[in-house]
């Protein structure tokens, strides 16, 4: 039996969405690009693809611009307000400490480049506020770039104000929502948003295609040049089939978000009770003010690669953090930044659990993590100074 | 009944492909991140995928990065070779007039950041030859960037030759081969390629995957930045289902090559035969350096836009050029980069065949053609004109 909680990685796909991009490969398999008939067909399915990801984001369709995913949709939108707000003489971008390294990793090359970046603190709960973001703003900041919902810890941050914040000081304001569009409600009008990036397979979506939305009247600035396909701003042969299977899973995923999300939420709850019960844990990250099936602890003592690897072993798939640093030794640059310490921040464990996961599920997890986190820390010379004293804890 | 003769814009993705494919969107579905038995069970099949794409290119594993498709494999390795060769003051680039647009607007934005572009002349049949490649580097050259084939009028051009001067002047030779592989043999030691370009999509298997292979020593520059996948240098979470079925698509293209190239040669050549008794009717490029399955032709007289509908309504899905390129008005850059006049530009033909097109669809194909050029003839005030001598003939 396998028990798979790591969802904010990436998820299984819908048969919906397996259904629904299975037409494009061998039947309705024109280039859209082309006039004939076979073309014109992969054309009218592209269109009607566009209108229906815009409807659920409270977008027009000239305003979605398919991508390879959530990282390229990043890049681009940080890409275009920089080389916008250069134009203008403006080179400073507000973020924050904790975003996914597709926004880290770009600002960090504009730094090169000459821009200045202010990196918002996360309160320890994972938060920043709209307040802090106001105050950061100066005539010559052109970006504002402030995650959803972090891939980590689940945190969900006021983007609506941060949203009326921006749009009141003319400032342009991007949020990387890969773990929030599907999950929770997103309404780029409502939210004040005006770019946006998302991921097909983070809710149960093919893997390699995702959206930049760009509030019309923003000049996109490709990254690929090339032919004239999304309106010359991202060129190359569309994925169709991959855009069909992702509109039906963006569809399928928020129909039934009034239900999901409870029903998610309660077993988040029974799980954040369940271990939290292990003693000298300590769950990381506000513990409402995260997505419904977001779960991420800390437990002292505890080396989190061994955790993950016992736990794999027990049948349940978790993660320690983002997958897409899973390579590095680094302590998780999330946890660092709500104020984790190094050694206690080696030790995390997320659970990510999505809307086919079960009570029985939940429990069976609970009994896993217990225990392995007892069995590593009786092998543990780190947890004996702690019971010796030798070692203050630094979750009580 | 329809005769699908555009498989230069994309293709049909065989059955094994997709059969390829499905595993990945429900069962291994993990994260190849992951450190999980799910995400292990994908990062093997990932493994394993990049070293048959390898075996197939007389590549290593490591040389092999994949991308969303042609298009940016051809953005990455000429902002590669740029970058690297700025460094060392290098910053003259060679071409040919001809290329795809993911290569010429990538070769004109370089030019506005103070790159000299070189752009070789295609002689009349759609070749150039590696003595001009020769001639053309400079102390400063720091990229050739010649495409194996062309989507157009499917010349293949000496890359073998143009290899070995580059390789010999020490200048870093990329090659955009999305028409190529899977349709020829194409092998990167044997050609002396150093940076070479494919689609998935233009050999049966899905749209949206392609490979930038690198050889070994070149740092390549990162187009997107993000995570630690495709070692650092094209983050995103990999479209793993896209790679197996790409991986299937390209095994299953080579492996009957000696097989299908003789076959569609022959089929080509009946094509070719039969519509060059369409009076002033003129092949575009070389005879028999081209594409097993390309037939380009200009039809004096005819709008190309005109004849692609008729031909629709036929039942014969073709186009005048590039798909990338289709909404434009301007007649096809390749056909004026090998000395077609405008107005017979306009009136180009492309019908690319498949390893399935059938002798009997030939036939269908010159009929249908015959039809509708005498047809539109006979609308023609152009056509008049040129048989009332008020006009002189471009094509005898």
């Amino acid at each position: 039996m396998r028990i798979y909680a790591d969802n904010a990685a990436t998820t299984r796909m819908s048969q919906t969405a397996i259904q629904a991009m299975l037409p494009y490969f061998d039947r309705v398999y024109g280039n859209p690009s082309s006039l004939h008939s076979a073309g014109q067909e992969a054309m009218e399915a592209l269109t009607s693809a566009r209108e229906r990801v815009a409807k659920v984001l409270g977008a027009t369709a000239r305003e979605i611009y398919f991508t390879s995913g959530g990282s390229e949709a990043d890049n681009q939108a940080i890409r275009t307000a920089a080389i916008l707000g250069k134009r203008k003489g403006k080179t400073h971008i507000i973020s924050t400490a904790f975003e996914h390294h597709a926004v880290l990793h770009t600002l960090k090359k504009l730094e090169k480049e000459g821009f200045t970046v202010t990196y918002l603190d996360v309160h320890e709960t994972g938060l920043i506020t709209a307040g802090q973001v106001a105050e950061a703003i100066t005539p010559e900041t052109c970006l504002v770039t402030v995650m959803y919902a972090n891939n980590e810890i689940g945190t969900i941050q006021p983007i609506r104000e941060i949203g009326a914040v921006c749009r009141k000081a003319g400032v342009l304001f991007h949020t990387d929502a890969v773990q929030a569009v599907g999950h929770i409600p997103v309404n780029v009008d409502a939210d004040n948003i005006d770019l946006l990036s998302l991921s097909a397979h983070k809710f149960h979506g093919p893997k390699g295609v995702g959206v930049l939305y760009a509030r019309r009247g923003i000049v996109l600035q490709n990254l690929i040049e090339g032919g004239a396909q999304e309106r010359g701003k991202r060129p190359g042969t569309e994925n169709l089939a991959g855009i069909m299977g992702m509109t039906a899973a963006l569809e399928e995923a928020v129909q039934d978000l009034d239900k999901t999300m409870p029903r998610l939420r309660d077993l988040r709850d029974r799980l954040i009770a369940g271990l939290a019960k292990i003693p000298h844990s300590a769950l990381n990250g506000d513990a409402t003010q995260r997505l419904p099936g977001n779960v991420n602890f800390c437990f002292e003592g505890i080396e989190g690669e061994s955790l993950l690897l016992l736990l794999d072993d027990k049948g349940v798939c978790a993660s320690s953090g983002s997958a897409c640093t899973s390579g590095s030794l680094d302590p998780s640059h999330v946890l660092l930044a709500i104020g984790r310490p190094h050694e206690v921040a080696h030790g995390s464990l997320r659970l990510t659990l999505d809307r086919d996961t079960t009570e029985e599920e939940v429990d069976a997890i609970i009994r896993a993590v217990d225990e392995v986190v007892t069995y590593l820390r009786g092998m543990s010379p780190v947890w004996r100074d702690l019971m010796l004293g030798k070692r203050q804890f630094v979750i009580d």
